[in-house]
C-alpha cells in the first residue's frame, strides 16, 4: 500500500521528479504531474518517449514528490512500473491531470503517439 | 562548460533533484541545495551519506534544478562526479549555501562528519 501522506502529496498539486534509467544505466530525470491510488503512483506519458522506452528494458524508477509551497518537504518513492496501461484510461486521465494542474482539459493536438499510464509499486517510501 | 542558463538557475535560490545510483543500480533521489562554477554543477553533503558512498561506488549522476517560481521551468544536467572537495573549502560553502536559502551560516551542530563539495561535470544539458 501506498503511505497515505505519500498518496496525499501525490494527489495534490504538487509535481514529481520522475527518474529511470538509460540504456547502461545512467538515471534521466523529468519533472511531472503526479496521481496516484491506494496501491501505486501515476505517471502519464506517451510511448514514444525516451523514459517509456527506458521502463520497457528497466523497470526501476524513483519517483520524488515536492511540495509545492514546500521544497523542504517531500516524498521519495523507489519502486518498479509494474504495469502499463494504454487506450481510453490513459487517454482520459491525461484530461484529469491536465485538469488538476491546468483547470482544463489535454490538448489533443499535444498528443503524438499514445498516452500510457505507469503504475509505480513502492519497494520503499521515505518523506522528508 | 555550464550552459548559462543552466548556471543561472543554479545559483539562484532553486532546489535541485540530485540522483544517485545505488549498488545494484536502482536510482535514489534527495531534494538539495545547489551551485555552480562555470564548468561544474556543485552539491554540498557529508562523508556518511548515502549518496556520497554511492558516488564513489558510481560517479553517474543527474541534477534536475526546478525553477522555484515556475515548476515547467528546469535544467536536467545528466553527468559525472569528477572531484570531491572536503576540508575549508567544503565547510565554507554550506554555510554559502545556509546564507543563500536560509539567510543564516549553516548549524555547525548538523554537521554528523565531514562535509564534502562534489564537482559535478555535465555530459547532457538540457533546459525545460
Amino acid at each position: 500500500m501506498l503511505d497515505e501522506n505519500v498518496k496525499s502529496l501525490a494527489k495534490g498539486k504538487n509535481f514529481a521528479a520522475f527518474t529511470t534509467l538509460l540504456p547502461g544505466g545512467q538515471p534521466m530525470t523529468h519533472i511531472m504531474w503526479v496521481d496516484a491510488d491506494d496501491e501505486h503512483l501515476l505517471i502519464n506519458t506517451e510511448v514514444h518517449r525516451r523514459k517509456f522506452l527506458n521502463v520497457e528494458a528497466d523497470p526501476r524508477v524513483t519517483v520524488t514528490v515536492i511540495d509545492s509551497t514546500n521544497s523542504y518537504h517531500y516524498a521519495e518513492v523507489r519502486g518498479r512500473v509494474v504495469e502499463k496501461v494504454t487506450g481510453p484510461e490513459a487517454r482520459a486521465h491525461i484530461d484529469f491531470l491536465s485538469q488538476k494542474y491546468n483547470g482544463q482539459l489535454y490538448p489533443a493536438e499535444n498528443i503524438t503517439s499514445e498516452r500510457v499510464i505507469l503504475r509505480i509499486a513502492p519497494d520503499r517510501q521515505r518523506l522528508n
